[in-house]
């Protein structure tokens, strides 16, 4: 290695970014040949910007049809940007559907998924008889009768560390090794005047579709096919099969990712 | 003609459905051989669910990305439905992105169009420095300062008949004959909260592109290009070049149909 390649790295600088994204036409986050992805368009624009090539890293891949109001994603770059103008000018770049609402320079070795120490998402979901087409994308619609005062006690049966393996689709996209996470927020919020009510869940990590599964599960007790207490037993069982569905793309949304 | 059809023609009836829409993936409201349209999915809805091919008529057209909270349409149906059950069928079928809000039977003679007596529209514009990508589609978003107050005040200016052709772009998709409209409320409201201005105005009738070139007028008094006062210039020279340039589609809203 010359000196002059040791003096381009030493200037190489991290990056942060804190991304919102409309998932509804991407397919999830992850780069993908041929298929628009957030991290594919991501890339493409840094490329546009600063004419370097790097692949951004996210927090944790979120599936097609997945939102985002809080994504993180970090990357090198060697181009010496004013902080001040990079979110500006990826933005100008980027489909109107994905927004760079932050970037800052990071520390060195900073990295979005090995930095981060937890997550919230929130899964949202219209209880009206009509869907308003404007929300079609960003709730899902169910209009059944639901227990909520269930699902709030069945929701708190998942705080504390537990292994999730009930609630994991495989171990794809994973944050850490083995399938225990603590959960340190779970809760079900009722908003009466838009007709809807969200699960909102916070912990130091969640496994593919966890989040969905969990919901798909507390709607069961909602609808009175699962009793509450009976989410020990399925955690227990450590089995997809013990769990119930997994709750439709469009209502999750992953809202902050803590460092 | 025999006393047949004359029999299933008296027992044709008229429907008058409310509608919304995100018009965003449509080619607008009319029907258009091989592109999605308001009017071609709703009429292919209908067909699906009573057999009957009939053309739905709406209280005007929109254009391509024009959104709807109470579109009105009408048509005749010789099918026998029970009202409760029109709006559930056609929802069941249509895409997410339109909604029945209402379906009711209508007196005879009942037409969306032809029978309306006036419009409310209303045009969203953000104005923060990073849109949601969540509200990308259903507003425009204009950073730039602009003089509320003296938006406000032209749009006084337009208040009454006046002869609205320097608004117009054409004369097609107008409700009334000739270019005279009356217009009966005109007005700016702030949304703090929501870093959101709009404009909504209501009359007795509307040119094609009447209220996208309102407002692309008054953005021009707003960033002080044309003083609120040369209103009434712009209205009595009946011409489009003395007009703002024509807002874009993504703001508009058809809120009401007033009968």
């Amino acid at each position: 290695m010359t000196a002059e390649v040791k003096d381009i790295e030493k200037k190489v600088q991290v990056w942060k970014l804190v991304l919102a994204y409309d998932g509804t036409e991407f397919h999830g986050w992850q780069v993908q040949p041929q298929r628009a992805t957030i991290q594919g368009e991501l890339r493409a624009a840094i490329e546009r910007v600063t004419g370097e090539n790097v692949l951004p890293q996210g927090s944790g891949r979120t599936d097609a049809g997945v939102h985002a109001t809080g994504q993180v994603a970090s990357f090198a770059l060697a181009a010496p940007i004013p902080e001040r103008n990079l979110a500006h000018a990826l933005n100008r770049t980027l489909p109107a559907a994905i927004r760079v609402l932050t970037a800052q320079r990071a520390p060195e070795g900073f990295h979005a998924r090995h930095s981060a120490r937890g997550k919230t998402y929130e899964y949202r979901i219209f209880r009206g008889e009509i869907c308003p087409p404007f929300l079609a994308r960003y709730a899902y619609a169910l209009n059944h009768p639901l227990d909520f005062e269930a699902m709030q006690r069945a929701a708190k049966r998942v705080l504390g560390e537990h292994d999730f393996t009930s609630f994991a689709d495989s171990d794809t996209g994973s944050e850490r090794p083995g399938n225990l996470r603590t959960i340190l927020s779970s809760e079900w919020i009722r908003d009466h005047a838009a007709d809807s009510i969200a699960y909102r869940v916070s912990g130091n990590g969640f496994l593919h579709h966890m989040v969905r599964n969990l919901v798909g599960t507390f709607l069961e007790v909602g609808r009175g096919n699962l009793g509450e207490e009976e989410i020990c037993r399925v955690l227990g069982e450590r089995a997809r099969a013990s769990a119930g569905p997994t709750a439709p793309a469009r209502g999750l949304w992953l809202v902050a990712v803590e460092y």
